[in-house]
C-alpha cells in the first residue's frame, strides 16, 4: 500500500486515512530500529537529497538515519558555505538539481511554501521538513505516533499546547493534525503570541496556562526562542516562566496520566521545569526515537512503493 | 576496456581515442540512471575522497551522486573550517590522505596544476574538478557528450563560446576539446577578456557576438562572475548584457537546429535572456543530467577496470 | 573474542591486555585495507555518529574510513553551524542522540572527561577521538601498533617524547600505554610546557633533547602549537627550532635503528627538520595508514562482536 501522493508538504492536505496510514507503517518501521543490523534494503538505489536550507542538526539526523536504515543513498547540502543559492533563484537550483534525477528531496527553508514551489517544478517526491512559520508535517506525524503508543487513539483526547503559537511551524501542523483526528485543542500563550483567528481553526484559547492544562490527556509545549524573543513579545525570560513555564503544580491539573511533550531542543527553566522534564510523564525522548520511525514510514510510501 | 593512464588531469593530454571511449562509456552509464534501483556494485569497498578547496555545490553534487551509484564510499573534504591545509604544504596533505590508501581523489582547487602535483604525489588515480584558469576537464566531457546526443558527431561542427575566456577553464578544455575533435571554434567576449595568442589554439576571434554566433550549431556561453568582474573588464553588467547577452535575437544568427549551452550557473539577464534559457533550443539541463554519466565514466574508467 | 566493556575512553584503564587485544585485532584489520574492495560486513547496519566538537580533517576522516570499511552507517556532526549545542546542554544533547539509537558514538571535545560523561548517559559505545588536554587513546593505541611493526614488543624499549607535554593528550595516552606495556619514556621540552610530577607517571624528564634522545628505539615528537605558543611559553618559533627541534645531528644520538614519530599535522622547521621528516627513520606515514586498522580494530571489539 502507499500514499496516492507524491509530496508530503503538510498535514493540512492530508485526509485522516492518510495520516493512519503512514501512522500504522511507522508502527512496522520502529521494529527495524531494535534489530542488532537496522538495515532493510527498502530504498537500495534511491537517491534522497537533504537540502537544509536552515540549519538543524536533529531533524536532519533524524531522516539522515531513516534514509540510511532503508538503504536509500543520501546527499547533504547545507546552505551555508554553498554556492547554491548564490546568483541563482530557487527555480533554477531545483530545475538543476532535479536533472540529477533524485528520488526524493527533503527540504528545509525559511520561506513558507519553498517545498510546495519545489515539489510543482520536480518529478522527485518532496518532503517538508519545516517551511518558515508554516508546516512541519513529520513532526506532527511524530508527536501523534508518540501519543498513540500511550493513549491508543487520538479521537476524544484533550491535549494543552503552550507557548510561542504565532511562530511555530510545529503548533500549526499539530493543530490540523489533532483537528483531522478528533482531538480537543486548548492553547495558552502570551497574547501578543496568539495567533488572531485562532479559534476558526479548532483551538480554544485558555485564559491562563492553568485553564488550558485543566483535564489534559496531553500537554505540549513549543519552544521559546529566546534570542528572538525576550523584551519584545514578553517582558522576560523569568516572567515567562512565571506565567507560562511547566511546573510540577501547573502539571498537577492535567489528568494523572497525562503525558508531557516538547519538539526539543528545550530551554530549561524558560518554557519547563527540569523536575517535570526529566520526570515519569515526559515522553518528550521517546518523540526522538519515533522520529526515526516515522521518517522512514514517509520515506517508504513516497518512494518505496511505486515499483512493486 | 581501460583508460590508459593513472589520472584525468586535462583534456590538453587526451587523445582522440580517449576522449571517444570516455564519451562511449558515458552512453551505458546514462542508461544505470534511469532504473528503478539506479545502482551497480563496480567500485564497491572503492574509496574516493572528493577534496573541495573551492566552494561548489553542482559538481560535488554531481561526483557525490556518481559515486554512489557506482558503489564506492565517498569521503567529502571541504577547505572550509578544515585544518587540512594549516601550517601544512598540499605535499603533506597529499601524502597523509595517500597514507589513508584512497583508490580516487577528485580534487578542485584555486591553483592551477594542484591537481598534477598530487597526482604525482600519490599512487590514486586523480580526477581534476577545476584547477584555478586551467582546466575543468569532466565540465567539457559533459559538453561534448550531450552535443553527440544532438548532433551524432563533433567533427565538422561550428561551436560559438561567449563571455569571460580569459578567466574560464571550462572554456579552455572546452578549446582542446573541439580543436582535437574536429570542431571549428568562434569566441566572442570584451576585448580585456580575450586572451592573447588564442588563436594559435585554434579560435578564431570574431568581432562581435553576432559575427561569431554566425551559421553556428552549437552557442555555448560563459558564466559573469559580476562579483568579480564589473567594473574592471567592463563598463556595467547592463553593458555587458547589451553587447554579448544572449537573446532570441542573437540566437537568430546561428543555424535553425543550434543548440545553446551553459555550464550554471545561469546569470539570467547578463549572459542570458530568460527567453532562451528556457527556450526549446536550450539544452543547459541536460548538460547537468549527463554530467554525472560522465563522471561515472571516468570513474568506472580509471579506478573499475583495473582488477578485472 | 571482544573487549569486555562498553566504550574506549582513555589508556589509563585499560589493561595490558586488553591493548594486546586491540593492538592483535588490527594485524587482521590492517590487511583489510590491502584488498582491492576494502570492504567487510562486520558492522552491517550499525548506526555509527561522529561528533567533532573540534575540527579535525585527518582523524575524523580516519575514523569515517575505518566505519565504511567495516559497512556501518555513518552519521557527521561537526559543531560549527550546528544548533546541536545551542541552549542544549551535553547531557541533553547526548540523551536525543541516544534516543535515535546509535550503535557507537565518536567523540571529539574541547572539554577533559566530556567522553566520559557521555558513555555514562548513553546505551552506546563511547570512543573518545580527544578529549580536551586529557587523552586521545586511538592515537596512543595507532602509534603502539606502529612500533610494534618494527620492533617487535615494546617492552624494553627506550622511548623520547619531544615537546610540548603539557598540553598534549597525545603525550598523556602514550605515557600510560608506554608504562603499562613495559618500555622506558625520558620526555625533553621547554621547562614551562613539563608538567610538574609527570615522574610519578613514569616519565624521566631529561635536561636536554640530546639527553631525551641518547640510546632511543622511539623518538616521538609532538606537534608544536604556533599559533597558539610563540611568546608566551617560549622565546620564538626560531628558538624552539634551536633547542628542541629534532635535525639528523640529534636524530644521530638515538640508536642506530631508531624510529622516528609524529603525530601530524607537522611543523617543518619548527619541531622537526624535513631532512629527517622525510628520511629513512620516519614512520610517519605508517602512523596515518595504521590509523585506520587500528580505529576499525576498536569499532570491531566494542560493536561487532556483541551478538555473535
Amino acid at each position: 500500500m502507499s500514499l496516492k501522493r507524491k509530496d508530503l508538504l503538510g498535514i493540512e492536505e492530508l485526509s485522516p486515512e492518510e495520516i493512519d496510514l503512514i501512522l500504522n507503517t511507522a508502527v512496522s518501521m520502529k521494529e527495524i530500529g531494535t534489530r542488532p543490523i537496522k538495515k532493510v534494503p527498502t530504498l537500495r538505489g534511491r537517491t534522497v537529497m537533504n537540502l537544509f536550507f536552515e540549519s538543524s542538526t536533529r531533524t536532519r539526523a533524524s531522516f539522515e538515519i531513516a534514509e540510511k536504515r532503508l538503504s536509500a543513498d543520501s546527499l547533504n547540502f547545507q546552505s551555508a558555505g554553498s554556492s547554491m543559492t548564490k546568483g541563482e533563484s530557487l527555480l533554477d537550483t531545483t530545475r538543476n538539481l532535479e536533472a540529477m534525477a533524485p528520488d526524493v528531496i527533503v527540504i528545509r527553508h525559511e520561506a513558507s511554501g519553498a517545498p510546495h514551489f519545489m515539489a510543482r517544478a520536480s518529478k522527485a517526491s518532496v518532503i517538508n521538513a519545516g517551511d518558515g512559520m508554516h508546516e512541519h508535517p513529520t513532526q506532527a506525524l511524530l508527536d501523534a505516533f508518540t501519543i498513540r503508543e500511550h493513549k491508543k487513539e487520538l479521537k476524544g483526547l484533550r491535549v494543552a499546547i503552550l507557548g510561542d503559537l504565532l511562530h511555530s511551524r510545529v503548533f500549526r501542523s499539530n493543530l490540523w493534525l489533532f483537528s483531522k483526528m478528533g482531538a480537543e485543542v486548548s492553547v495558552a500563550g502570551p497574547p501578543p503570541l496568539v495567533p488572531i483567528g485562532i479559534q476558526k481553526l479548532g483551538a480554544r484559547v485558555a485564559r491562563t496556562a492553568e485553564d488550558a492544562i485543566e483535564g489534559a490527556d496531553v500537554v505540549m509545549l513549543l519552544r521559546v526562542q529566546t534570542e528572538r524573543m525576550a523584551g519584545s513579545y514578553f517582558p522576560s525570560v523569568r516572567e515567562y516562566f512565571r506565567t507560562f513555564g511547566l511546573t510540577a503544580r501547573r502539571l498537577e491539573r492535567a489528568k494523572p496520566d497525562a503525558i508531557l511533550m516538547h519538539p526539543g531542543p528545550m530551554n530549561r527553566g524558560v518554557e519547563i521545569d527540569s523536575e517535570v522534564a526529566d520526570g515519569p510523564r515526559s515522553v518528550i525522548l521517546e518523540q526522538v526515537a519515533n522520529g526515526v520511525a516515522v521518517r522512514m514510514a514517509v520515506l517508504y510510501l513516497l518512494a518505496g512503493g511505486m515499483d512493486e
